[in-house]
């Protein structure tokens, strides 16, 4: 017997027929003897309702009056999903955020997870019922419905796992694992049976949006072992395994056979940044980024070139593309301050990053990378690295050729591993 | 200045439109200086919405979930006008049924409201802030949702407005007021400035669809004084006042000047049973109307021709339409303790009814009644009377006719009273 947490996006709960399935699914895992929550996101389209709503409402609606408007769509498959459960003869009943209470910030629409008292579910679920959370909602200290935000369901199932000390929580979505990288650029992907949630941290921050990366970052500190698996086209009884998302010491036994790259990504929501002529003094490179940082703008890859003995230098760096525009604000805004000469960027560049904890022990990775990028003639105009990732930016023209490159370069291609 | 409670149903919260509209009104009271509750209903075909979701999930849906899903409704509008209020420079917050809260009953989908925390709301209230409450919905003593049953949130507001000690409980709906008759018969048929809540209980009860009979008895049982007023084509600022439902205390000044009745209502949902030859012994009708009872069948009017010397009599009843199958399910099975000939029933058939606390201190209104449909060649089936109601049965076909027969010989007609 183990206790599970089963989460279900909107896509899987879109309509009284998938929802059937959905139950279906959940039957099987209480049939096999487990003790089972089931985090369930609102029917696909629903929030994007309800959200408009807010909007049309006022632009600049109160956010704990949205928080009362969209929470509600997770309310309601809440309660069709026990129903239906209850209908195939499994015990079930719905735990609203309030009746649990699952207790957050008050930063609503959001708001982040601080407790969940977990007491009352862990009663029924020991009586063998199934406890069905609407994800996404909780509630202030104040007694007030807060969301998420965006994706916050994962993180929902993650938090109940983490507080019902669940061993194992079930991520249902519409793709069947993570992959080594996106299959529709590189048919030789693999799936992955087993990443480290670093990797996946880097995996997923840089392309590869399969979970909410608030929602591995929260199973990584609190040790719960995620599995990404496909609701759809399944047998019930028997569902393909997706990929567990687990804790390196799970993965170190079989490290012999692991690849030294686990997957290569890549982000094409990067812009950069260059500031010609900036003044080589000490404290201009503080007056660039502070301002930047003071405007909660994210900024990612930093290039200071080569001073040409003139005594000035090149700035480049990238924030994202939805940011650009706030980000040339503050920069105008700060010219006087910082002396650049021009303020110029580019939108058509990509990042590539080649993730692994493999990467730790074995020296070359990075080196490895640029050969095969130059082989082809792709041009590095930045590089970051951290202890498992290298990333570059390059033209975005070449962001699939570099991604097959890399791919087979690191020897991740479906046939070389078969 | 007054404290009052405005509730709006679902076609006056079909959109952000029309919700405007109404955050307009509300504004208006505000404005005058008014403390303001407001109760809303949810859009208009959105509780239909949630309730297929329910059947469709099971035909025998747990009344629980049912509950949780079709509260949700509410929500999203008690949100939504929150911050259209907002939006128009008026202090506005949402009250969720389990935030006050509403405690009630738990028999889940028509729960009764037993009590109402109105502190924290009067509170705000006091303070400027208008509370906006989802109508329908509350929560029983273990924290779990409930709905009130179709129409509840009429009862919503009653109930806040008892709370609250309001003044007044305007029910915004989709007639402007209660009128004599119903105007689609009788063109002449005047709205009706006061009636009193027994007069409007008849009149409700016998098919002037205007407000949820059960929110008139909690009024009347509460001394709440209502009015139901229209929500559209009104200026904001200064809208045509509608009826008012108060106390037979508040009218009695005025008694001079009323109309003996009050209005002529009438009933085509009901249908006429007869059971032919019932032996004529003590206990004959109790074995009748006991096994009806027991099934929660509502018999209205009763006639017991007079027997032929034969031993034997004829037994006549009223039930509504809807339970007609379950009716002769139920005297089919009692047949043997009866001892009936023959089981007959008749849909085409309509109940009138003459309304008035007027005709308490008045002989002769019966009289005239039967007078008035004899002269038109229309046949009585069967009459009951109560303190301030005489209604017949006739045949359907002359529903209308009747209805303006009377009208027009209780001088209620708009001419007769200019």
């Amino acid at each position: 017997m183990a206790r599970i947490v089963m989460k279900f996006g909107g896509t899987s709960m879109a309509g009284i027929e998938r929802i059937r399935n959905v139950a279906n699914r959940v039957k099987h895992e209480v049939e096999l003897g487990n003790e089972v929550a089931v985090v369930v996101s609102a029917m696909s389209g629903e929030t994007d309702r309800l959200v408009n709503f807010c909007r049309e409402a006022s632009p600049l609606y109160d956010p704990r009056e949205y928080d009362v408007v969209v929470a509600s769509g997770e309310q309601v498959t809440s309660g069709l999903l026990a129903i239906v459960l209850q209908s195939l003869g499994v015990k079930a009943r719905s735990w609203l955020g309030w009746q649990l209470p699952i207790r957050t910030s008050d930063a609503h629409a959001s708001a982040r997870i601080e407790t969940i008292n977990s007491e009352a579910i862990g009663k029924a679920m020991a009586a063998g019922e199934v406890a069905v959370i609407p994800g996404f909602q909780g509630m202030t200290g104040d007694d007030r419905v807060t969301t998420l935000g965006r994706g916050g369901s994962d993180t929902s199932a993650v938090a109940v796992a983490a507080a019902m000390k669940a061993d194992r929580c079930d991520i249902y979505t519409d793709v069947d694992g993570v992959y080594t990288t996106d299959p529709r650029i590189v048919p030789k992907a693999r799936k992955l049976a087993k990443v480290t949630y670093e990797e996946m941290l880097e995996l997923a921050s840089v392309g590869a949006k399969v979970l909410q990366t608030r929602s591995v970052g929260l199973a990584m500190k609190e040790k719960v072992r995620l599995q990404v698996l496909s609701s759809f086209d399944q047998p019930t009884d028997n569902p393909t395994p997706g990929t567990m998302i687990v804790g390196e010491e799970e993965i170190e036994g079989t490290t012999m056979e692991r690849q030294l790259i686990t997957g290569i990504a890549y982000d094409k929501n990067e812009t950069k940044v260059t500031l010609t002529a900036v003044p080589d003094r000490p404290g201009a490179v503080a007056s660039i980024f502070a301002p930047l940082a003071d405007a909660n703008i994210n900024v990612d890859m930093i290039v200071q070139n080569v001073a040409h003995d003139t005594g000035s230098t090149d700035v480049t760096f990238t924030v994202p593309t939805a940011e650009l525009a706030r980000s040339l604000d503050v920069l105008e805004r700060e010219r006087g301050t910082i002396g650049y000469e021009k303020l110029i960027h580019d939108t058509n560049v990509a990042k590539i990053s080649v993730v692994g904890v493999g990467m730790r022990s074995h020296a070359g990775v990075a080196s490895k990378m640029f050969d095969a990028l130059a082989a082809r003639g792709i041009n590095v105009l930045a590089i970051t690295t951290s202890e498992i990732k290298v990333s570059v930016l390059i033209n975005e023209d070449y962001t699939e050729l570099a991604v097959r490159v890399l791919h087979t370069a690191y020897g991740l291609d479906a046939e070389d591993a078969a």
